[in-house]
């Protein structure tokens, strides 16, 4: 596989939203053709219905053992339909969320035990990792402030500033085990602050 | 746990419904209270939205190892919430389908590799077995003719003779592999018959 797999992380209020489309606006102005965006969970049909089960659809709490194996049925799906052949036809993939999420929000903020999460990852992904992830790291009551009055939070907005420390403090840890793969940005900034040091970075990647 | 895990497991048309109705009867004459019917995929609300997901909802052709992850995402969902609660109440739980159905379905039907469903079920269950199954063997093409013109069939009713012969093989293998737990019963047979073995098993096991 010869594309560019991108991911990009952070607690709720980071801006993921907003930077991605940047992000993808800067990569399309080449060759539109060659970018793609997508997210987790969701990113395929299937993918989406079991999004849809994890943010809203039960009344009754799910299990972080099974909130992490549908996760994994989701994305397991979407590497072989979306990522894995974008990825071979040479393309840039902008990924939403990924498995770094996972560490941070089942593993960090659930106390879903690492390891699994390790195997689980190898057992669907094989090798396969992003070449470049984005933390856009901010505090959490800044976050949350940014997400106030939003529509009716899912199961994951409704959780506590207790937990979200957790997600970032997770976020964090991965960024320094993997300093060469992830790049925090300080997305407590403005807008276009962040989008230019994003810029920068795909700059000095050679991907615009 | 004191309670007693009793699993159904066969190919379509085998007469699973029927005679998994037929055992709660028989089993609830002492006492109604003392047993639970519940079924695999499904069980609990996310359970059933996942079933609907792996059954209905998607157009395109779901990843055997996305169907084998969403599996036991609904399984560890169930066992927390129905099946490990019921038998520490000391009840009798009967349940239409469980992990055999995925080494015979996923397994031996779509060719997923049976170590790592091995893997998923201890990371899922833990020690959790069933400790008694009931396997209504049937040629392929008898229970096939059963259920012709059934409803609209789903994406396993769909399948070929040739999947289902991997599937009742598959299921045969595991009966060989655990002759304790697993009683294989001629399904070919008369409901009559086949109800007449299920309940001389459950009477030699001192549960009615």
């Amino acid at each position: 596989m010869t594309g560019v797999f991108i991911t990009f992380e952070g607690i709720e209020g980071a801006g993921k939203s907003t930077q991605i489309q940047n992000a993808y606006e800067i990569l399309s102005v080449k060759n539109p053709d060659n970018v793609i965006l997508t997210r987790e969970p969701g990113g395929t049909e299937a993918g989406e219905a079991i999004r849809n089960i994890m943010l809203y659809a039960t009344r009754h709490k799910i299990d972080g053992i099974t909130e992490l194996f549908l996760l994994f049925a989701g994305r397991c799906q979407h590497i072989r339909d979306v990522i894995r052949p974008a990825l071979s036809a040479d393309k840039i993939v902008l990924c939403d969320r990924f498995t770094d999420a996972t560490f941070a929000y089942q593993g960090g903020g659930r106390g879903v035990d690492i390891r699994l999460i390790s195997q689980l990852q190898d057992m669907v992904q094989g090798e396969l990792r992003p070449d470049l992830t984005f933390l856009l790291d901010t505090p959490v009551e800044v976050g949350l402030e940014r997400i106030k009055g939003r529509k009716e939070p899912d199961r994951f907005e409704a959780e506590t500033v207790k937990f979200f420390k957790r997600v970032r403090n997770a976020y964090l840890d991965l960024a320094g085990r993997f300093p060469e793969r992830v790049r925090v940005i300080n997305a407590a900034q403005g807008i276009e602050e962040v989008k230019g040091e994003i810029h920068a970075v795909l700059l000095s990647r050679g991907l615009c």
